[in-house]
């Protein structure tokens, strides 16, 4: 398995430099016959999309995807899937002073030392901008799940700010994608303060997934939760993950864990039973501040931006689980 | 890849139920010339061995690994390296009360669903005792990675007792794993008084990489922070991934951030910078309680002895991501 | 995938040398609920062994599959089933000579270069004994298929005699598995004389697949053809692969191609039809000969020994493309 | 590893239809600086063209390369490299005759039973046009590779017509890339007269590998005739691989094969020796022929077409087994 590839079977393949011709994404393994055109990727482009709200840097980018096979008269034909979307605002003369000096705190060096070369164009593959990528893959994934499933994704916690409530239909409401209703508009304010002063603030994303199939999770090595780590992980700001009652367990007594049906957050011995999904991703502050901050795009918060790029990888993992499940199941039983 | 390996050219297969006839590990892609005989694996499987402290339970495996392949003249050749250990105590009479009550926060219920049978006897598949055949190929990572490198787990939670001295010489003195001296024996009695009232509790493993090599991990999908979250989560107490400041991150600045050279953990977009890495994995507490634990085998923290396997885990990583850096390195430069 | 792993879904790993401790092979993804036991694999296990018939070398080889996971109260699991074969007849002396003799002909020298070790005993790991996984591997596979698969392997031709009727009853009643019963005769004849000769001679191999299930192999790489053409060369005496009318299209017009409904050999698009599979395999003379051949085991055609591997790569094969044919199929059909 | 994939370390993602938007290939693993540009692929792409030579069609196809991600200020910089090629000879009304009729011969009925849904233009992405992916990922796979490789793809075979002399630099001066300039002039004669009977006939192509590294292959099954006859046999039209002497081994003696030093191909044991490879492909008759050949494009003899393709191929798996090499060699050698 290349590294710019995730999956077994619903395989996902990704391309692409944040100031390059076009990032992309090749999604294999898609079955057939399922409805899908070039318009069935915008919203979720649009979410993703930074600039949109005072979290977000005011970045404008205007994400064209381009369906260039797998799809025949409006259905999937079981043959790869390749979208494209062409990079609008390359603006390289802004990157020009990059060259020679790698950022700190982003992948610039680490990427240099690697391989000896280093696009500095704004991150290059380390860029942000990758996960158009993962977020067309992941509308084609939630076609591939069973009728019902629903991931939502949203931030749980800004700095200090835990959200009490989950009220699915907030979490669009606001810029900062909270679903507690009444601690969206603290949290909003915190982000704005921290724009004022040029600096950044980490936070947590959960996500959701009612209508979860159970079964999900191959043992040993695929369990789910192990799949879904690795896929959250695969996020450049992501620093953590954990499911259920999460990092808090090393608090529990055994007699408390088994007391509280979400603990578990809906894994049991690695396989998904049924239950709803809760996953948490730990999201570290961004890295441009200061001097860097006031220089170019700012955001002072990724969380909201993390939160549908989080939903795909949880979309794209369920697909490719599902497939394997259904691979294997059933056959040869007595 | 199957779901019972791991790793792409260091590849280990895993197979063995806990009370089938034997455990036992297939790995591929050791390079050739490694020094390596059946007892180099002792050391790390007495570490990994039940009942042999205050914290976990009183099971007395003997394991004694045999090398069936892949070594000659007392070096590696090649070619696979498989490596079993005969299970001694099956005991298969004490589970036969499983075969029709699945124990409650075990994997029983998911497995029987997932696969429509099951095996009964001491969770089969799913039990702990499989991390042998981690433990075993750990032992041979470590072989693979550039001399200098260490790999040391340690206990640095329990309950409410954290860690704040990291004395590396401490963490085999004490029966939970604690680096830090004056805190293991209260650490120690935390335990005791659990075993006492038939709970358990969960805590924090903290895996640091002393000497790691730079420019490990594979952008996008396979950032080294991703393939060890993968390995942390395949094991089953396991319960979330961090590394660096870990879930801290939610309450960071990013100034505070930039400030704290150990935040980043030694990864830099996703690749390892050469500094220390910092791994932190959430263990839940141990499900076997209250009247299950009294019939049987109690653990009343499973954080101990999750120290090896995850270490094993840290090794297998590596050598895999050394073996693939160095697959591609340099060819080809100007 | 690891080198001495083959297989994506129904994937197998094999492991030891010809005269290490143990020959054996883990099999991953096998479903749940079949019927085994290790003395399913005994037919294939003797049907393999050299030293049956006028054919092959005097090597008695006693192999008894221990059935080590997988399997619980005689039916799979899911979970790995790993199967080994000790090692009997290890006779060590007899290789001491070959340690700084490459043996011509043989992989001993291309193995010392490179690996830089070389385990000398007849071959290590490139030793036709490694097959003993690939049998245990293919009685799995035929398990998983379809019932109603036959899979019946022959040998086409030997040196100049070319089988001109296929009576599969025939095969097992001839030292060379010919299927024609007037020319297995001097078949055996024509093997008998170069016995006395010391010298040996190649042949051809067809496995025929009745009752083959539509719609297997993938495309555009993993064409059933492709997979089995690489399966078929994995085998260390095959020198060709070919299917249908085989090299012999380079002489066909198309004209002919059409009218014959064998020539495309039940493959059209790298997709099966449902037609019968006709496989071909071109089988080297054995490279013992001469001097060689009169000082130790001398098989003079390995052709009828080839035959039970044969088979079992194409059940792996067919195993493998069944499962992932039904991981895809159907779903979000409108 | 998905289906539209190949390779483990040099690894290559094709997708497209033939008459979709675009066709395009997506190249993971290459290392970092190479010299790479758009043009660097024109003249493969002008070799693979139809169109061009009194053998092949005349269908006109501009193939204008759009090299995507993967290269920075003109070198690689170890990201994936991606290239797509625009269709600009859609011609949709042209099938839309063969929406209801699967066309004889061809994977068109064998498509529409897998998936459910067929796209019936043009053969969709079974048609040979998906090759232009193949033939842009050899030109980066032979940068891959030591200087010195060279490799050499002729006609060796056209119907009755056997080459007898290999004159690398006669090979691109005539239609049907005949290496025997005494030749070519009957095998360009007899395709024309095919053409103008509407009928087509097979052949051998022949590719030379000379200057191969030793050592390339992994045992056991990724031996290096294994992972060619696996890119063999995904090209559409080949219907047999094997090397060196080829089927004819099957008449050959031991004592005669230990005495031709081409008997082996250059591969002993799996593995490469060094010595020049010689790789054989049986190329079927194309299916088009008569009434169907009459009304649309017509490849009396698609030999020479196929030539560059399994150029293009070997050197996919060379680059692969090359770097799989490396990344194993040597280390911890005493």
């Amino acid at each position: 398995m290349a590294a710019n590839s995730f999956g077994e079977l619903f395989s996902v393949t990704s391309f692409g430099e944040s100031h390059g011709a076009a990032l992309g994404v090749v999604v294999d393994g898609c079955p057939a016959g399922i409805a899908l055109d070039a318009a069935a990727f915008l919203p979720e482009l649009a979410r993703r999309r930074p600039g949109q709200s005072v979290a977000t840097s005011a970045r404008q980018e205007r994400d064209l995807p381009e369906l260039l096979s797998g799809v025949f008269e409006g259905r999937t034909t079981g043959a790869p899937i390749a979208v494209i979307v062409r990079t609008e605002d390359q603006r390289p003369a802004d990157y020009e002073a990059l060259r020679h000096a790698p950022r700190a705190g982003h992948a610039d060096a680490t990427y240099a030392a690697k391989y000896g070369v280093r696009d500095h164009r704004g991150g290059g593959r380390s860029s942000g901008r990758e996960t158009v990528a993962r977020v067309i893959a992941g509308v084609i994934a939630r076609k591939v799940l069973p009728q019902g499933v629903r991931i939502l994704g949203h931030a749980l916690r800004i700095g200090p700010h835990v959200a009490r409530r989950f009220e699915p239909d907030t979490i669009e409401s606001n810029a900062v994608r909270c679903a507690d209703p009444d601690l969206a508009p603290r949290m909003v304010d915190h982000v704005q303060a921290l724009r004022a002063r040029f600096d950044s603030v980490g936070g947590i994303v959960e996500v959701r997934v009612l209508g979860t199939p159970p079964s999900l999770g191959e043992p040993v090595f695929d369990k789910l939760k192990a799949t879904l780590a690795h896929a959250f992980l695969s996020v450049g700001a992501v620093q953590g993950f954990a499911f259920g009652a999460g990092f808090e367990v090393a608090t529990l007594l055994g007699s408390e864990y088994a007391a509280d049906p979400a603990a578990a957050g809906g894994i049991l011995g690695g396989i998904s039973t049924g239950e709803d999904l809760r996953l948490l991703a730990a999201i570290k502050p961004a890295s441009s501040i200061g001097a860097v901050a006031k220089g170019g795009r700012h955001d002072p918060c990724i969380v909201p931006r993390v939160v549908p790029v989080l939903e795909a990888m949880t979309a794209i993992v369920l697909a490719d689980a599902w497939l394997q499940h259904r691979a294997r199941a059933g056959l040869g039983s007595p």
